[in-house]
């Protein structure tokens, strides 16, 4: 192949979790290269950080205007070729904008942007220069989440007639009941983290995932969320009825308050001829449901599954991968559509899904506010 | 204690899988006789039952009015103390009304009537005539699903703030899709089942467990149905957004499209201290979830249960039990009631349940009617 | 088909709980009528138990001899048929004998006697007497325990290569670390529970498992077995490596000391063509995994399932049935012998499996003291 | 810190798996530099694999010898600083000397060598040259594997009492029955992979395991080794009966014929006050079992966990890690030990634990050739 792809990184210093998700993720088929970045708008912090990692100090920048203006005077094949953000959300939107403006690819968190409006006019220009542009829905970089996906696209469900996807945590629990604690949480306050709480965070993952998995687009909402306290203004918990373009009704449940939950995500898929089950927390094992017949258990690696599902294994059958392999799946996607080589639409999650994805949260948020009403997503 | 009480039935005959439950039940802790009464209204097929379960023919009745009068006329020592009923729905209000208006103790299959108001008649009769009435919401009869109901009384969980109650079938889809077939199933004919099919069944199911377990009451209800085809009136897949006397909100879920499942009920509580959940299909694992604590699976029959729970079970821990001992238990405390010993309000689900579970099913039809509006149940 | 058959019990009074499950199993069919017995040596405690249960006393004997020579003298439709042998392991010798040589069927809790010496004696009497004679190798009634067998029979695993079966418990652990306790736990008195703690009482039931599943028979074995203190004679915990009569090999795991357990018995059949798992607590869910292919989950009440096994099933699937449900299964199968009907093999554990029990235990306690080594078994 | 650990790597290249794994491991917390290695005995696919991966070709040997003397050459703060050995069994040992004796750190895959004598060797020259030598049991890396190790260290389980570890594959059940096949497979030809099959490669991961977690020794083996052909010279199935050093019995559990499995590692863990049960195809749960307790899910990343144990987790909760993750765990445990940093001995095998598992595959084989007799582990 030749060299790696050179990657810049925006954000994820210090003891960032996602930072350290997508520096393996970005390594771990042998297709990236981290170049440079801003890990932190303090100097100190951003510098010594790269040092930490052990990532050479001539290519760090004081910010994301400077990154831009210096690598594009570098020769093309220095030069950074993709950037992933993995800044506070209201940051994504600038950043992206301006990355993209200057021809650079991107990898970026969810959600894409903080309203439905930026979205859109980050595709615009994501449509004119041609760039790719992947938001990392992780969940879908499963092996057994991109099985479900072919499975349904094969026809082996026959036409969806029913979804049902849950998002369970328990982690606000121990913020909500302390009234100093809620109002003093970043996560609760609009002007920080936008309209919502827990659709926003959560509850998006599971809108994309239905999508995603289905095929179908959800096209209709009507949410009966949950504040618990009259001075918390943002959902935290919230049951949302959809209907898809289809004309399958289905639910999706997501809970920042079920306590004891740690990270439950469960997708249930009913087709007329057979059902899908699947639990993020114990991600190699699949379930399928056909009429009459034996439950089967699909495992990642084996020979029964799709092409796209054993492109996200890397040992035999039994040695179970997680979620830094998911992510990994994604970004080894992302390599490919940048070296414009042959991919499946289900490699990687595009600007597209970033963009329904906060139409659903605009939407679901007035569908309680307006009094448990339908409202449509385009 | 002497002699054993005295247990009349009215169908359940032939290869009725209802009638194995109660007979087994009703034998399971050497509590009851049973002495007669109605299996068939065919009476060839009446008398060849009884003959076949190896029952003297002498009390076997023509019908369920004869049965009244004639059991009426016998010593009260030989008297029918205890009638079940097990007939088709329509006709659980007159068997009972009159079995009330003559002093019988009654154990009915869910659902009660075939509306709120019939159910309201019955309650009313009860009443005057202080007999004991139970409603055979089995699940309640689990060893862990009684478990549920004393944490949750015992504030094991705090203040429940999220309920969450699946109960997913598949059977009808390989009716549903077929016009002839769903056109001549009595299940989708709203003559012979009521205005509801998938809630009428199953919903209530979901909705009498979520106030058996958690001691509220649901509120009121937003639903949204499923009918699947144009030429179909009843529903066969639903969700119910709920909200709680306490204000806690959640959901049921039920469906009979799920294809592949085959009695999935699945029961999710949360509160502000713990989470509780329980799967049917498995009935012997309950998950506590306390925040920042392992997870605590309890089985039946330790030391650490409830004496509730542990009254509902026979055997040592590892032997598990199933869906007969759970039926077995609510006779074992529908016999304490009728001998007028002291026993725990958690033992069987009264009248006062098969009533609720009638409004729960008409206010949910209508919200989903009237636009997926709104109901409150009383 | 008229009248039930007509049951005695010898043994399973006060608050036995094998008794319960006896009387439940027994009644779950309608096929038997509990008629009289023996439950207690003292008189009292015997009339009481009758009375308690609701029997008439007429038919409760002081003795087993009294029994015996009393209800032969009953006219043949009213005598006793078959008797339920549930009293201390030493009694089953001489009541099964006096009892074959009177001609009455026996259903006999395991272990068959204490001795192989003694059981090849009742084998004797019982083809002599061409009378019915079940042991109750109770799990063997399970469903998705005949549905193994079946598998094996229909040659869905090829040759069988490899066994492996364990049956774990933690209940002797809080006796045995206490010398008192050790001391004087009468399941650790040679004298009153025979040579053998663990292996006798549950290394057996995992050697039926074995023979009942696969049609082998286990021909060879060698045992290291756990005594943990030099004050104890009895084992409380062992392995046994096993061959089996086509060859393949495999083992016996047997633990009173596997602390926390409860009653975990875990069945694993590996053939040149797929593999078999089941889990008694789990009894519902049977594991079949061929090569290359996804795993298949079977459930009780599947039309995939054999007839064997849906003879065993009296509810639709997703309905659990468990421990009371497969003795249930096996009082059915005793029944058909009974009356002559035709029954398949695998429908009740005959005194051969008995005596194969009883020398299975005889030589794995031979194995260890001879040091580990083989010992064969006819 | 400062600038990362260079790494080189002997094998592993092509399409080979455990390059995969050890590449990504080495990189997941930042640690490592690869700076070169001998990727392939073939010039050209050593040079073009380097190039795939997007590694500079200065560094690319011929072979091992002259990687070990150009290495030597440079600066010392340029240097290759630890070496992971990755090629067939047979290479393991004169590479490993020759890298001990000029002073090279190593990770070396297990096993450690071909024989008992070898390892031995090894450890005299390690001890000689203080170097970092550590031995890839990966599965010990898991942070539940982690937690179970200090849960024993602290005591919570008591004085161990019972040992149980299964490790069950299929995979060469394909291959055993064809004559053919069963010739030409490299794992079954002696020349090739030394005296054992099935023991060798993973029955040694179980013996490990067993001391790894409970901090006891095996002292004494008893085998019964499967061959099923007579033309096969090579293990490929065997139960181990094993006495530890406190006295402890319990048996492993290895196999490769068993139909359908994957990589089934099942770890048993009996002390007197509370049991132990992990699975390696579900590696984020762990079930703790404390006499007469509700049963304790442990899941990773909780403050509940030992520092062993959150130290391998890089997420919260809910986000489950695989195998990639446990090696990565070791490799940061190799850079502490490299480094000088402090470090629990938990964190990765050394040299020792490759030896013992050489003395454990030799007497293992010998005991099943002399008949199933016991043989000692020194």
């Amino acid at each position: 192949m030749g060299a790696k792809i050179k990657l810049g990184i925006l954000g994820g210093g210090g003891d960032s979790l996602i930072g350290v998700l997508h520096r393996v993720a970005s390594n771990m088929f042998d297709q990236y290269e981290i170049v440079g970045g801003v890990f932190n708008p303090v100097w100190e912090k951003n510098i010594g950080f790269a040092e930490q990692i052990g990532l050479p100090v001539s290519r760090i920048y004081k910010d994301f205007e400077t990154l831009i203006s210096e690598e594009v005077k570098l020769p093309e094949n220095e030069r950074m070729q993709v950037v992933s953000i993995l800044t506070p959300n209201f940051l994504h939107f600038p950043m992206a904008k301006k990355l993209l403006e200057n021809g650079f690819h991107i990898i970026c968190e969810k959600p894409l942007t903080t309203s439905y409006e930026e979205a859109l006019i980050l595709k615009e220009i994501q449509e004119l220069t041609k760039t790719v542009f992947a938001v990392t829905y992780t969940y879908t970089g499963y092996p057994m989440v991109r099985q479900m996906r072919k499975l349904v696209e094969s026809d082996a469900l026959g036409k969806i007639q029913k979804v049902d996807v849950q998002y369970y945590q328990g982690w606000i629990n121990s913020i909500i009941h302390d009234p100093e604690k809620r109002a003093s949480t970043w996560r609760l306050q609009p002007d920080k983290s936008g309209i919502s709480c827990c659709i926003g965070d959560i509850g998006t993952h599971a809108f994309g995932m239905i999508e995603f998995v289905t095929g179908l687009q959800v096209s209709k909402v009507l949410s009966d969320l949950n504040y618990l306290y009259a001075d918390n203004v943002m959902d935290i918990d919230g049951t949302v009825l959809i209907h898809c373009s289809n004309g399958a009704k289905g639910v999706i449940r997501a809970s920042q308050i079920a306590t004891g939950e740690e990270n439950s995500i469960i997708v249930k898929i009913y087709g007329e001829k057979a059902g899908l089950k699947w639990e993020q927390e114990n991600p190699n094992y699949l379930y399928m449901m056909e009429e009459g017949q034996a439950i089967k258990v699909l495992k990642p690696g084996n020979g029964y599954n799709s092409e796209l599902s054993l492109d996200g294994t890397k040992l035999p059958p039994g040695h179970p991968e997680g979620i830094f392999d998911a992510m990994g799946n994604i970004y080894k996607g992302v390599a490919r559509a940048i070296k414009g080589e042959p991919y499946d639409s289900g490699e990687f999650p595009t600007i597209m899904d970033g963009i329904r994805g906060m139409n659903f949260i605009e939407q679901t948020i007035a569908s309680n506010a307006d009094g448990n009403v339908w409202k449509s997503i385009d």
